[in-house]
């Protein structure tokens, strides 16, 4: 990949929650990656989630030669320019703002550009794809979608449920994500998502990132590189090119203490195994073709086999995000 | 006072904690104050403080024609430039940090650019003007004085006491500041500061920003304008003129209940009256020619009646403070 200070050609990952390491962040650099929105909070509370930033700020330290927080899109081109991946923060859950609006706003002055309204379970705003029942948008989040918009701050409803989602992209004055999910026409996996969405999402100016997570997948770890391309340009011919990219939601490095704290949080004593099962129970193996930031090539070429033109794969690889994120973060003086 | 987008002439005030008002605001605009450092924090804790921004964030919000946050000392002449007084956050006391040091960096990002390392009393990092004993900065505080001189918060010692400020002063790799506090050659109150303090502020470029606070007035409430404008000379003729500025320490419109939680906070069950005692134990009246923000302008021609020249008023009027915030919040990469 080029480090030319251009937008021509950009590799953006819309999710990722590995176990930060300097081996990581190389792999970054090695891979091309120049943006990564990464996840600082599942079910953590106000003040966990500034243990977090703290734990960032001593990773950006640490690690200036390979990493830098981006606040605005132009940032990623900024950061391209010093051979750095720009890491940009948002929460899966809108447990960092608890029951307090103003809390938004505190969030995004400390650089958080994208929040779930809901995870698997009901919020104080929105449903999550695991409820029996969904009601929609709650009273608290039509409030926080204006807070959020106002701000800039990408609304993702990659794990809520249906009506959730369709609201929300009706109440929202910018275009939403789904930063982390593949079309459940493909797989039918309670995480993916509906034509009906993707159709919204698409009509919207939103975007969908294609996930590399093993239960979002046909054939799960076995999935087939060629057959995940075929997904995307399956999604192509339905709803266009212009709003599809990618979103790994890679977890590289975790323990499976991890993915019980995802699943489980506070909220249950029994436990749950989400998309997993009890004869299942930890992260699922990656497949052979996308283990870590250095595979990104792989889904590149894999792209190019479906026949996707170059202008096609550049879209789907990062410019797509970019230009999301420039209208998505931009201040509306 | 003009408003041409110039650093020729600047008025800067070190110190207020008013009852915040649109009222406030308007004196500020009319009184052509530039720029005035608040305090956000006296003995609030992390999380109340967080409370502090998100009311601040709203009076930005509700008051936009007149005023605007500073994060830099360059905001000051973007919001002269639109007819606004920059606002810039400060702590009184390290309570917001509690004590966790990485909390500094996220204050700073919040754009925190002063704190004092204690009130009063003691804290975890130094000790304040009324304790017995006066051990000195502590391990904590030494730790914390590196990390404010890494991201660019200065050191405010207003309130502490003889050993440790002169100890600020060596540890510290930055100028420090007393922002409002007066000498104690003039008015021997706890809060005004010795000779040896001053002598060293000015040596290390740091500076003293007076104060209209009555109970640091020689005379209180009856103090004369032309005897705190010569106090301003004699300081001047002790240590030059580079190093004064104001900070008023103006608390108007205040309930007493203000003054008690400044004194008390929660660290007593027996009243403390500071600086006041039991028969006047509220805030003091100001001064008859320091009332509000519209007034500046008298200490202005008290500066001139005691002999000051054109450019030494205007260096002490503001352009001390906008020299020293440039060199004190800049990055130092």
């Amino acid at each position: 990949m080029s480090s030319k200070l251009t937008n021509e050609n950009l590799l953006i990952d819309a999710l990722q929650y590995a176990k930060w390491s300097p081996k990581i962040f190389n792999q970054m650099r090695k891979g091309g990656v120049d943006c990564v929105h990464v996840t600082i909070a599942y079910h953590e509370n106000f003040r966990e989630t500034i243990s977090n930033v703290e734990y960032w700020n001593k990773l950006f330290l640490d690690n200036s030669n390979t990493i830098i927080q981006a606040f605005e899109a132009e940032d990623i081109l900024k950061a391209k320019k010093q051979n750095k991946t720009a890491i940009i923060f948002g929460f899966q859950n809108p447990s960092p703002i608890e029951d307090d609006i103003s809390l938004v706003e505190i969030w995004h002055r400390l650089g958080v550009r994208f929040m779930q309204l809901s995870y698997n379970n009901q919020s104080l705003l929105a449903t999550g794809c695991y409820e029996k029942n969904d009601p929609g948008i709650t009273r608290m989040g039509i409030e926080v979608i204006k807070e959020m918009n106002r701000l800039g701050i990408v609304i993702d409803m990659s794990h809520s449920s249906e009506k959730s989602t369709l609201e929300a992209i009706e109440i929202s004055s910018r275009p939403i994500a789904i930063t982390h999910a593949n079309p459940s026409f493909w797989h039918p996996a309670k995480r993916n998502k509906s034509e009906s969405i993707l159709k919204r999402i698409s009509e919207s100016n939103g975007m969908i990132g294609f996930s590399l997570y093993p239960h979002h997948l046909k054939n799960g770890s076995n999935c087939e590189l060629n057959n995940f391309c075929e997904m995307i340009a399956k999604t192509a011919d339905k709803i266009g090119v212009k709003n599809l990219g990618i979103g790994s939601d890679l977890c590289q490095d975790q323990p499976d203490k991890i993915v019980e704290w995802m699943r489980n949080g506070r909220w249950t004593k029994v436990k749950d195994f989400g998309e997993g099962n009890i004869d299942n129970p930890g992260f699922p193996k990656q497949p052979s073709w996308f283990q870590n930031n250095n595979d990104f090539i792989n889904i590149h070429k894999g792209l190019k086999v479906v026949g996707f033109s170059p202008e096609n794969i550049r879209d789907i690889m990062g410019i797509n995000w970019f230009n999301f994120f420039k209208i998505s973060f931009s201040q509306k003086d």
